[in-house]
């Protein structure tokens, strides 16, 4: 966004709902000035208060909304309102409406749900966007656009088939380029006419293992085109406001990042990342610990689009409305979480929603302000809180999370191909997961961690990991055996390099780049059902692997870890390869975390890849994030345990939240708690 | 119904399904007089044998089995056919077939699946229903019309959209009022022409909750709608025979009542409730005294109705065919269950069926009359002491149930309204069985209960318990207010008096009726996972509550228990206002039986609610329900443990089932029996 | 299949996915001869390139496998290819593509999903089924017709609805007689046109139990129709050639025969039987024996659908990819279940796949070859191993499964009506369960034991066991009584006897035959929960009875076994009858294996069912198949356990795959070791 001058603190602001309320649009405004509310998001459910019908525009209450924000002082961030349309469009339109895979056509409702082909709905789109544009884009307040919001889904009407068949047709030019990616000789799939591409369906094709993968990368790009043309719009008329669409993290608890679109991909065409954040604290499902560890992930994983500083799009005060059960935050809890995501390089806190609808699905999302009206609640004093906090955290605005050492890889090709593979069972194959348990010594010992594409530089890390890379391109095999060859550390595992971006298999054994960096030759790999373990041991430990177990000849490679039961007793587990001037382990059998740590501890080592910190911690329930510039490191540092914490100050430090020196010594931390502290001069 | 000369024992008859085996009606009857049974209930499913093809009729059958019946001295409970059609009527007119959420129209097939908007159906059931009527309406053993069968169920044809949509703008006026009330602005959704009111559906809108909440609405009171259009013809061919139509009890596994129908409106609408009756004795899910303590709730709920005596219309002999598992009753569970609808008012035991289907669906449903055709089984053998129970009992029959002091509200907008909501997880939202759980103490103490609408008269009542009740209209929180002002004793509980009839959230904190009756004010509600407990006290007790804790402001309400964990510990959990001449408590969070047991203990001994009665029991598996009239009180005992229970006799009393005194002392109930006392003169 | 001069070992070959490669044809086929594979079947997802647009064929590839084939002596099994069409087929035609049951065409896609009614399918098919026979019938590698693929599924089109009418119309004759099947006059269902036979549908009759069995026989004879018309065009053109078709098995762990086709019928119409074997060994629901007994059962039904040898027409190597989790068989696994196979009776082992799909969705199921195309894996030397012990076995080929003494009776009519019985709980019904649960004791000593239908010849069985025979014809019951009355042995259970053809309960009670044969009256069954058990007693041991107990009446039987709790405690649970000649048994209850193995102790005990070995086990995991002619008997003695078990040699015995003497002692079979002994001269 436009270099911003403070921490944003915002969220979505939805007036029109109030109109006929005045009294409580101008009270909302005095509540934000108390709570150092410093931004509002407007825009995004407004189309039908804007566009009363065709072409009828009605702007007046969005320009008294502007002269308010700007009377006191407040960003605007502006959405565009292509994700929840009028009704009257989708009855002049029919178009615009979904058809699902069943085929059949939706009818008005809900939201973000419109065809992401269809001409007549862009049209409609860009003139609002051009119409907000030109009459807002000049506000000295306005400070970001905001595209459409949460892009998702998939259509299946026929202009999306069309338009899904022009894109096949591009890509493999010919029907023997395209019979043979798909592999169609198998059932007699032959393709005989490109008339004969349709979408995977339930009524025809879901076993095109390469239709289902295009199929995803299709609905991926044609949605970052469909945000490409409301961007056009903005960028003609405003070259000066930079562009966001809010993403998605997913709930922490499905352990996956989005899945509908590519995220890499589309991060190339948005100015900055924002995502909306939805942890759910005080579940059943998690501790404390684990969940923060998980959310950790996700605000790693949106810096890492971009390598930059990111926003916070949306999050709740206190609870949300759509997890199966849910909790208000504990006190203190909001500003964990604050001050987490800042730490990771958020730059922006917006929630959503500033004042909470009185009707409809989302009446009870929590808010900061509520429908009792009130500004002494336990939420809008966490709120002010937090807004004092970013106030105080100032001096850290133009600092960037550490430069981390270490790389983990993940891809969506890779991504979408695991979830559709049939012989590794869908139970089991859990790539999400194993992401994070990669991630998870490195969090526990306050190691920064980057996430990569394909497509990065590596040229930063000492150590990358790359987990259960099924799908990946001769290129990339390469890329890893250049990485190793030149000094690199690399960490690959079972069910890697197994098929081509086309979803055929490789042919003749491993990629030989693959073979040659990791020094062994996988075989088979045995597939267990949950109840079932192999023993696993290496000189010093004994474990038991689950789910997945590889056999493997072995060539150059030494060997860390042997199993040491069922049929394969006594083969090699786990294996370390000396090429060129770096190491290449092998992991050949998925672990639990106590043996992950073990391995990736000597690595850390070896690498030498912690830091001297001027906190010392008891627990890894505490986690110690820095930001830096050139001059000034801010550890942040926080307990995101159910208890009080100890740490120890080794040098004199200042709270910055606070402005108070800390001592050299023991300290407690109550629970939720956290520290931004410099070193004191 | 007519007034009737002694208990109806009857049941569903078929013997249009035998017309070819005259031999069998003839033995059918034969059978009828030797189990006692004095009713039949015929023509549910009779249309296709009484109306040949659209016009041609063919009745002799029918003038034969009413002549049957009426030689041995017989009722007759006549059925329209409306609930079950001929193929004929879906041949020619299609549009009696309903179509469901997906816009799909249904084949011929199964039952009471009709669009109850369809004029030509109306047209059709109104011409069978008055040749019905003109043809038997003076038969002397006619005593009660049963319209249709088990009405339920939704259509979502275009008439029955054009009918919700006529429903929706009688109701609102103006599309102001409409985008007011679904709060529309929301989402975009704002409404700009009537035409765009569709009902709820996957395929479009399931989030628009006053939507949601008038669909329920419309169904219920079209529904009605198609009944009285049914009662219409009823009533002007045969002023003088009563009408009902057979209410569902849901399964009492279930923990509901009947959700689709507003059965506290249905009800004004006939003149005697009716139900069918099928409580899963013997399965694994609950205790036989758990079970009974269910159908205890249920049955007192079909009297609550009109608070009038009312008919089982359904019920079977031995086991049902659509539970999961069908065991029949155990030796002595059918009389029992009989005694236990008598004793709250039933006047009527019918049976479904009296003779076996020999085929299709419910071929093996239980029977008076089995496919085995003999009058020596067990079943038949029950079903005739059953009989003779029923003769021993008509001194009773005019009697009625004992006047409760005690009321349990519910309401079907707030039923509905808490099914839809999405905060509060639907997981534990169970507000019929947080109603079960009100209700358990006084069974347990043989204290009568009325179940009570928005829309009763309060006056007759010392206590009135009001849980979960979160939709709620101003009128009526002003009428808990006069109701405690007036020397009432309330009881509320968490998540009430949160939204208004439009399913609008109250804006600016409680209700100043409620925070004045309750003297406290809500301010968040916790919702805790299922493995999630937090401690509460009070001066004696320690416990946990579950599911929901309310965090509240204390106002002029004294505190009773307590939190002692959670961040909220040492704040009010429940709480007691004097209010004006009565008295009002909030229990503030969901707790088990055990805690309110003892919360309702005090409540019972302040109101002296508990009677001194000729019985005294030593478990709670005993109950005791009374009817009475001005000079009489029968106090049916029974024991609905799976063991022996003792009670003993305090003043002597003759059990008129047998005639026999019992004499003072304690005397052993084994396993379901079940006693009609009377006290000695 | 035309008599063959050696067991079959060979499997699907698809080289028409690698014509572009011809260096991996030309390295399959030396790979073929390096494991002894001996056969090729091919031609079953070739249409696409046999027939590139109508009319249009090519067949030269196909010329030069049989060239290949030829070249070093392999027998061909070619398919028709009506299995999987090619696109234009469908594209041309759309009535070839299913309708579903709701009504909703599917697209083209997957396989064998063709409507078996289009005139145009079976047009198409018989042009390239002509083609094929005409092209290679007098090919001397062909050996076999291998029509389409796994028939099964049903089509609801309009041309399938029309065919089902018309079956129905020739089966009843008049409405009256369909009307009485149907018993129609519930829920007013009359039939007054045969315009108003449609297919069951969940949009219109679920619950009419006649028509949902007729449905399933009209699937069932329909498809047989749709192979016979394929079977005409083969047997005109090459009647030398034999044809089959390949069943299933179903999934052992489903433990169920295959649901939608009457296999029993279908036998009829093949020359040899073929099937698909595709057990889950090393999963974690069963033990390897518990696995072994049901892959025994299934190898037992399929024998005895024509009570002769047989081919496996598919098996996997290593692993599947369908199952939910898919482990390779350990080392030996393959073995031991080729040697099983053909100790049932098979003389065919073929694979699904001799080499593996590059991509689409069977592209990881096991396979000969794999995507390394080496000849040095494990899975490729198991083969081997197999290949090299099918040529000792030699000697062994005309051989057949020694005629067992005792059968067990099931009947599809009688599972269809089972599962779709609506008061006997659909959870605990568990048909084919049941039908193992009688086989058990017999495998467990080694007992052969052949499946019988209802229309199969009884005179050779000591011994017929006839459970759950709920759906049962008249003269079928007279057939039991028969079978008894000349000296047979019967044992018969509870849900027996209760319906007749047409899905009508029998009236009047039990069935005079089975009365008199089996000397009680069952009067009810009691069907208890999964938690609920009841006390059973003889004279030595104590049981508990699950899921169905009978009450019955006793007239002549004498009893064997009573209930000890419930009400019906004390009265018979198990009883025997002399009639005529034989004995007559009824299982009134569900037992557990050890309540059953005493049982049928007894019985074989009596009626001398065992045979003097020369091998002593000590483990039932081991067990001892027998096929013979009329010179020599051949002993697979496998050991199915997963560790090792000793055996006893009691003369000297050679075994014929290594051609070593076993001298008389004790022996040790490691895990899934496998003998095929003869007793040495």
């Amino acid at each position: 966004m436009t270099q911003i001058r403070e921490f944003i603190h915002g969220g979505d602001y939805n007036p029109e709902q109030w109109l006929d309320h005045p009294e409580i649009i101008a009270k909302d405004f005095a509540y934000f000035k108390k709570a150092h509310i410093n931004t509002i998001t407007i825009g995004i459910f407004s189309w039908a208060k804007l566009e009363l019908s065709e072409g009828e525009y009605n702007c007046d209450w969005l320009d008294e909304v502007f002269d308010r924000a700007e009377q006191q002082d407040m960003h605007v961030i502006l959405a565009t309102p292509s994700g929840a349309r009028p009704r009257w469009v989708a009855e002049k339109y029919p178009e615009v409406l979904r058809v699902d895979q069943n085929g059949q056509r939706h009818l008005f409702g809900e939201r973000h749900n419109h065809c992401y082909t269809s001409p007549a709905y862009r049209q409609k789109v860009q003139n609002i966007d051009r119409k907000l544009a030109e009459r807002y884009g000049q506000r000295k307040s306005l400070i970001l656009w905001h595209v459409s919001n949460e892009f998702g889904g998939q259509c299946y009407c026929d202009l999306c088939q069309a338009a899904f068949r022009k894109w096949v047709q591009d890509k493999y030019q010919t029907l023997d380029n395209l019979n043979q990616a798909y592999w169609a000789t198998f059932w007699s799939h032959t393709y005989t006419s490109w008339n004969q591409v349709v979408a995977p369906s339930p009524r025809g094709d879901e076993n095109l293992l390469g239709l289902n993968l295009d199929w995803h990368r299709f609905v991926s790009e044609q949605t970052i085109d469909f945000f490409e043309a409301e961007a056009q719009v903005l960028r003609e008329v405003t070259p000066n406001i930079k562009i966001t669409t809010n993403f998605m993290g997913g709930n922490p608890d499905d352990e996956h990042v989005f899945f509908d679109l590519d995220y890499q991909k589309f991060a190339q065409h948005v100015d900055v990342i924002s995502w909306d954040s939805y942890p759910s604290w005080r579940s059943d499902a998690k501790t404390t610990t684990a969940l923060a560890m998980n959310t950790a992930v996700m605000n790693d994983v949106m810096r890492s689009y971009k390598h930059a500083n990111y926003m916070i799009m949306e999050s709740t005060p206190s609870q949300v409305n759509w997890h199966p059960i849910n909790r208000p935050k504990a006190p203190g809890m909001h500003r964990m979480g604050v001050l987490q995501e800042i730490s990771h390089g958020a730059n922006a806190i917006n929630y959503f929603q500033l004042h909470q609808s009185r009707g409809s699905s989302e009446m009870y999302h929590g808010a900061v302000i509520g429908h009792d009206l009130r500004d002494d609640t336990r939420v809008f004093k966490e709120v002010t809180k937090v807004g004092e906090n970013l106030i105080s955290l100032q001096p850290a605005l133009n600092t960037t999370a550490r430069q981390a050492k270490v790389a983990i890889v993940y891809d969506y090709d890779n991504m979408w191909a695991l979830s559709d593979v049939r012989n590794y069972a869908g139970e089991t194959i859990k790539y999400w997961r194993t992401i994070q348990e990669q991630y998870q010594y490195f969090w526990e010992h306050d190691i920064p961690v980057e996430f990569i594409s394909t497509q990065d530089d590596w040229s930063v890390y000492q150590l990358v990991i790359d987990p259960m890379h099924f799908l990946m391109s001769r290129d990339f095999a390469n890329q890893l055996n250049e990485y190793v060859a030149q000094g690199g550390v690399l960490v690959g595992s079972y069910i890697s390099g197994q098929v081509d971006e086309r979803y055929l298999a490789y042919l003749g054994g491993w990629l030989k780049p693959l073979h040659e960096v990791y020094g062994i030759e996988p075989i088979e790999t045995d597939t267990l059902y949950p109840s079932q373990l192999v023993g696993v041991a290496d000189e010093n430990n004994q474990t038991q692997a689950h789910d997945y177990t590889t056999i493997m000849e072995l060539d150059t490679a030494e060997v860390l870890a042997r199993y040491t039961s069922d049929w394969y007793a006594d083969s090699p587990a786990v294996t370390m390869n000396s090429f060129g001037k770096g190491t290449a382990y092998y992991v050949g059998a998925r672990f639990d975390q106590k043996y992950l740590a073990t391995f990736y501890e000597k690595i850390v080592t070896d690498l030498q890849l912690t830091s001297v910190m001027p906190i010392e911690k008891t627990t890894t329930a505490v986690h110690v994030n820095r930001r830096e510039d050139d001059t000034q490191t801010y550890y942040f540092v926080q307990n995101f345990a159910d208890e009080a914490a100890t740490i120890t100050i080794k040098t004199p430090v200042i709270d910055i939240l606070t402005g108070k020196e800390i001592s050299v010594g023991k300290h407690q931390m109550v629970a939720y708690d956290g520290l931004v502290l410099v070193k004191k001069n």
